[in-house]
């Protein structure tokens, strides 16, 4: 029998951003974001759940390394996104909103290009502890 | 490609509940529903987080606006439940027992007639921290 | 030199209450206590903390062997107050107000009597997760 | 209509253990193992959360009642592994790593076994807050 | 005897900031304060406890009422700072670091002058879930 | 007027350890000690809260520069206890037991050499979510 398993890594990071489009009025972006249209910006602590599924290797009793997803997190999410400014640092939010549900779609598509392909990926990001999004690339 | 993304929020409320029936007596619903079934209630804080599955917006980047789905939970169910006794304040409980389990049908069935019919909706109730339910309306 | 430790002991008890005055009118009860004076009660998951501090036996390095304070809060709190009716079930609460500073002195009470006259007593209780209180019996 | 829902219960249990493998040296144990592989154990809190989806009985408004399903955890996983040294005394991880993913397959296993047929199971276990796992027997 | 409670009130509040001196150079800001010192702002999700000493009015059984706390927590603490960058927009933070420390004193500051002077005031600010400071105003 | 402030970092580290006297017999250790006693040792997930007590410097805005307590406590906690067996391997534990009160003691020593002597130092250890203690050197 073969047996699937997911394992699941943890990790932090600390940004600011604004909602808004540029095409919009400020009366507009107000109406349709509230306050986190703010000009000035404001910030979250984004906590992310990265979720990874497969078979058990018989031999390490791994799906994966978890040492090897943790370090992967750091590179391919933490060292881009931590302490940024997302509206004016990272290029995929210069003209797209850096929303809850695109900043998954985004560091989904950095992990997934690392990832084996024949292990499934799934993202679980939290804005605030009362807001959040899951992604798994379908 | 479209892209299906889950949006949740998470609520709370307070309320006091007591599980019987009363088609048995005492000593039959102590047996069954043990200390829950108190005749003078007990009560939880009741966590709840609503789940909406669908479609990014490419204007907003939104799934569904979260203020929205914020609002919706205050008038749908905090509105209802919060700081309430659900055996006798709420008809639904009149003759059905206040499980977890039928509380969660009982919010599905209110959230899910305001929600657009291209959504999916799943909920999530914690009776305890040890203690949950899910149910996706199936 | 002596050192003091202070050990601490979670535990849990779901109740229901509310806050009234039998001396004052339904319209002046709920200004006061509002949604709390419900007259069909609501509910809680009490969360308490109990902290003894002293000084460390040299044989056990142990303040208080926390196996013997577990016991100790599920005869003297939790067998008392748990899945109980605070207002009509406890009483000290017949006369008096059920509030989270009230309960934590009737906890704090009874578990004094029973802890050595050389170790100092605190009580933390949360009503909800974001509301709470401290007590240490000064 | 036939409505599926599942109802959760969490548990914990404190555990040593270490990763190796016996045909490997200490060398090639602690280049893939990490410091996991020290041959004196390290340890952790598990937390456990057990999932069981099926009809919700309209006599009870339970799917399964979950005194019994904690009783099951009680004397099925933490009976079993609770301060106990994974490799030393549970026969299964003699042979095989004590993997956060082999011990939740041998706990779904066990509870498998005393849990009705026409309810699904599936099982998230805890090594840390940041390293978990998801098991559904499949 | 005369019994001193401490009432527990927790907030949120989102907001950006970096931290800098404006007579200092880069070079000299990053050494001293690493990546918060972002020219373009990073951001977090702050939580606040605002704790309230003081004894027990025999007449509700509160402290002081949590209604009257929390409503003064939104209008001195939420309004002023979710959502809003610290260093352009609260004058306080001009020429003062935003630290969790100086935030820290700046909420205090602002609802000290609203409670009454018979009760000591103590606040929890946390910047991360890792990172956090208190203040009684000492 | 001279502000004193607490600035607080938690950590975390993984151990094995038993608790017993190597002058008691097995019974009178599984006695005292219960299923702590375990020869084969068990283990914990430990969160530690390090908190330092002084006055702001008002150039940085900082009581303690967290950048700098996250090294020392990795250096002087958790390079030292983690995945580690703490009776076998560490050699304050070969003597006393590592109950969290003597581990505690143990961490605050370690710590507070390396802390400003203006600087106070109190130290929180949880071994589980339910059981922890505060140590200040006193």
């Amino acid at each position: 029998m073969i047996m699937e398993i997911t394992v699941h890594r943890v990790a932090y990071f600390n940004a600011a951003h604004r909602l808004f489009r540029a095409d919009w009025d400020d009366a507009k972006n107000f109406e349709v974001f509230g306050k986190c249209s703010n000009p000035n910006y404001h910030g979250h602590n984004y906590e992310l759940v990265v979720s990874v599924t497969g078979q058990v290797d018989p031999e390490t009793g791994f799906v994966m390394d978890l040492k090897v997803l943790k370090k992967l997190i750091k590179t391919e999410v933490e060292d881009q996104l931590d302490h940024k400014n997302l509206n004016l640092e990272i290029p995929e939010f210069k003209e797209k909103n850096p929303t809850a549900e695109n900043i998954s779609v985004y560091i989904w598509n950095r992990l997934r290009t690392h990832i084996s392909s024949n292990l499934a990926l799934e993202i679980k990001l939290y804005e605030t502890p009362r807001n959040f999004v899951t992604y798994a690339g379908k």
